[in-house]
């Protein structure tokens, strides 16, 4: 079938059901960042590849909705489908729930997965269709009825985080669960964020792709812990190990059973920005349901004693990868073919003789020239390059071992600059090192110190159009919360204080369209500094450990601070890596980590 | 009757009601930051005089809490009363809530006149004693009963705040209400700050000292604008014109019956935080309450053209007055005996020569040496010091006049300093003109901007123990919200973005208990700058023109920015002040305002 004929089969399960709408997202059951195969309905329906982007079907018509990253190739994909393309946050372009409030006729029924919506989503539609008086219907898939071939649900072998790498016991970190649990005096939490699952487990999957987890949710009480997942995927020694720690495992579709069994007068912790619609609605009316993000979520980011040891050691492996990879495209760009795919394989195969390496943790950005203008940019054959001696190789990439997870990115000189190129990197260099040099007070969120990083692009009308950082998951998800680098309050970025112990990227940006891109990141670690009268200072300790490259800085534009914090950056970098290098690559090294 | 006896005539008032515990607190009925004398219930019951804290009595003890600020003060003034002194926030001391939940017998009534505490605080106290299924009692002021002589109620004459000043018509800004309620489809909307009253009606009043307000609440709904105040204080001129643009007078105590009427099904708009008890207690079960700030607050921020050109130039006239006094400390003292409270004087006399001043916007702090390490000083005879000619006097200070309201700090160097001195001096200087000096986006909050202020603090493990800055009325309250300079999120910082025509302070600081403190305050008015591809991007414009003392600062802590940074305000104050200035004063203001 193409698109259409996609299309009319889906309407016509639709009419079945009498549906005025059917809302496809890109979600699984999870609200995963990644998906696996069996969850990409709306790729499947659409053509759209795109990471991000929701499709609306209705009997006339069809919509689809995506951000500023994807706005050319859902062009392309979407041509000839008759499906509208919606760019979201463009002037005068509707939500979707906006859509639908103008839209819809008084009293229709509008129909989803319950289980690929969070409640959040279904109320602010509820909200901007409140006029319409508009009914929900999330019980059935019915893209399932109509796709064929629809690839089977993931169910990789589980496997075991030893608790050398995980510092924690499972029974431990369900006891600290339980202890947050009574602060909220709530009698049950429900998890569905995959990777606070496999943390609280102690357990790794392979149901997603760049992130070791698996399909699971659990739903905890008082006295019980209940795994649902899918049987199949686990051996016998976990299923007695989880026997033993209290854990019961039941099929993965039986959550809605427990969580409906749940009687009334007891209260539920769940985060109806993260939990489907379908749970939230089996939820018995007399329970009481607060309204919390998930308390895993902050034990999670805050690192054991034995995580950031591994984390420590894994960034001296992945930093000798990265520097040897360097060294390797300066050296050769020019001389030999070294295309933006090319050079993927080649960081690729630097990590892979790292012992302990297990993959890659997302999607490798390499990206030449006018592509590093492009934020989330992936090379495919179709768009991929042949590098030249001259401008940027912009390379984010990062990869899980067993040690845990690595995100770095260095903008690479291959050649010859312009000015504006060289005050660009500059500029974001400044604002980097800023960031990573803050000393602050106990208790300050990362929204209190993201201007350290963009003020230098500020003072000169520059931005960029992103986070200056994130949290990052010991083999996990490269992207966690909840604290983060960010100058916006509120929605998705919730102020949380930054704790000893968490890990967060500092990476600005600058990206001229059409011309290069510039960025720079470390993973930092917050740690305690000095207590003085005026309270409890904290700090940021990087934990990459790659050079930046010095062919594109303006000296001139850097104060004596920020020279004094590159160079102490560098002999550190040096001192680091020295042991791993030999010969010409080792005289190399020294001159990258030379002071400037 | 002594505050023993005082104690004993409430608890036989109480024993009547059958209440175990009366709480009075410091506030009016309108949350108020000063109030008047016939308010000072606390301070009649307890004797302690301070400007925060709250009074509980029970049948067999009493207790009182108040802030750092008043630890000594309250231990001196509650010495032999009987009442227990609770500092709030050190560790171990419960806050009032907390008490009451631990010593309240199950079944107890609290009472308290439901008109000086706001829901929200009554809210805190049912939380934390939930287990005792404590009932309130908020009817009746029984401190009203055993007040002898209680000043009477203050009802000073109302007067127009001519259009010439405010900019916009009591109906535009009715208008503009009207206009926010519709947005929370709100059908009403209780207004009780005094502030926002006169702001929508532009009138002023003389019920609070220090600030120009009058007592009054207003109902708001999609027709009627009820003003209920006191009719004795409105001249038969500002009826008519009050009447004229549909506002309609009627008693103070009406407020009640107005809000009561409110129909079942309509929505009101009631800030919990702010409304007091009784008030939100009389509104009608049906009716539906948005609990939300009101909407006159972020109006009232955010200056007319009009009163933006008058604040520019009634800085012009204060700083005239404040250099002026500031030369004059310079070159007396050693030579004069002067005191504290003798240079506050003497400032009020500088600003009383300059037309259209109209009083103080704050009491005065004058503090020499030690004092300036006291954030809260004010100078009483007991305290009053003569000043040497050696360390620091700190003067903060700020008028109201016809054309708006100011407030400045400035350390003066009255001789010879210490290192320490000095390089304090130079780091508190540094961070105000980072500060200043910050260009940001559209939409930025003051918790984003507010490192740059501490940054040089911070890194040397220093810090002061207030906001950075505060929001300031137009001809009213000097401190007003909902913008700051804060890092902390949430509770009563609310992130509120900078708009255009806000006005702030930009004043950080250093106390060393018992040696000295410094405070840099400059007031500054959020502009809009360049909008590039990037965005807008805003500014701020110092409004208040007033040299900081060269004398001491410690150039090579400087970096060549921040001496720019200085060297510009200096020259833009120069440029400002020297018209108003001859002979002598002229040669000294050149020389203290040239670039170093």
């Amino acid at each position: 079938m193409n698109t259409m004929e996609k299309l009319q089969a889906l309407r016509g399960e639709m009419r079945k059901k009498n549906l005025s709408a059917y809302i496809v997202p890109t979600e699984d059951f999870h609200c995963s960042e990644y998906v696996g195969d069996y969850f990409k309905a709306r790729e499947y329906l659409s053509g759209f590849t795109g990471s991000a982007g929701t499709l609306l079907v209705m009997q006339d018509r069809a919509a689809l909705w995506t951000d500023g990253r994807y706005f050319l190739q859902a062009e392309e994909q979407l041509s000839g489908s008759g499906i509208e393309l919606m760019k979201s946050g463009q002037p005068g372009v509707p939500t979707l729930s906006e859509f639908l409030g103008e839209h819809l006729k008084k009293g229709a029924v509008v129909g989803f997965d319950g289980r690929t919506v969070t409640g959040a989503f279904v109320e602010d539609i509820k909200e901007k269709t409140a006029a319409k008086q508009v009914t929900f219907y999330g019980k059935r898939d019915l893209v399932d009825r109509v796709w064929e071939e629809r690839p089977s649900m993931s169910a990789e072998p589980v496997w075991e985080l030893e608790i050398s790498y995980a510092g924690l016991s499972r029974e431990d970190k369900i006891a600290k669960v339980r202890q947050e649990m009574e602060k909220e005096r709530a009698d049950a939490l429900l998890v569905t964020a995959l990777d606070e699952t496999a943390w609280l487990l102690n357990l790794r999957g392979g149901d997603v792709k760049n992130t070791p987890v698996f399909l699971a949710y659990m739903f905890i009480t008082k006295r019980r812990a209940l795994l649902c997942a899918q049987k199949s995927a686990f051996s016998e020694t976990i299923c007695n190990e989880l026997a033993k720690a209290g854990v019961t495992l039941l099929p993965y579709e039986s959550i809605e059973d427990m969580v409906a069994s749940l009687p009334a007068g007891q209260r539920i912790l769940v985060d109806e920005k993260r939990v489907s619609y379908r749970l939230l609605n089996v939820i018995s009316k007399g329970v009481e349901k607060i309204n919390k993000p998930s308390p895993i979520a902050l034990l999670k980011a805050v690192k054991t004693e034995r995580e950031i040891a591994h984390m420590r050691s894994v960034h001296v492996k992945d930093g000798v990868a990265v520097t040897r990879f360097i060294y390797w495209l300066k050296s050769h760009v020019g001389t030999e073919e070294i295309t933006e795919i090319g050079a993927a394989s080649r960081l690729e195969a630097f990590r892979a003789e790292r012992e302990g390496y297990l993959g890659p943790s997302f999607d490798p950005i390499m990206a030449y020239g006018p592509h590093g203008a492009i934020v989330h940019y992936e090379a495919t054959p179709e768009t991929d390059v042949v590098m030249q001696p001259k401008s940027f190789c912009l390379a984010d990439t990062g990869g899980h071992y067993s040690e845990g997870t690595t995100d770095v990115t260095r903008t690479i000189v291959l050649g010859e600059l312009t000015a504006r190129e060289k005050r660009a990197y500059t500029l974001v260099l400044k604002g980097h090192l800023r960031l990573g040099a803050a000393k602050f007070l106990e208790g300050v969120c990362g929204q209190n110190l993201d201007v350290l990083a963009r003020q230098p692009l500020w003072e000169e009308g520059l931005d960029y159009n992103h986070g200056t950082g994130h949290g990052v998951g010991y083999l996990l998800s490269v992207h966690e919360g909840p604290q983060n680098f960010r100058w916006r309050m509120g929605g998705e970025s919730a102020c949380v204080p930054l704790e000893e112990g968490m890990v967060l990227s500092n990476e600005p940006g600058l990206y001229l369209a059409g011309q290069f891109g510039i960025r720079h990141e470390n993973l930092v670690l917050v740690r305690k500094g000095e207590k003085t009268n005026y309270g409890q200072f904290m700090y940021l300790e990087p934990l990459t450990m790659v050079p930046f490259d010095k062919d594109a800085i303006e000296v001139s534009l850097m104060t004596a601070q920020e020279i004094g914090l590159l160079n102490d950056y560098h002999a550190k970098v040096y001192e680091t890596l020295s042991p791993y290098f030999t010969g010409e690559e080792l005289a190399w090294l020294g001159e990258a980590t030379a002071a400037i």
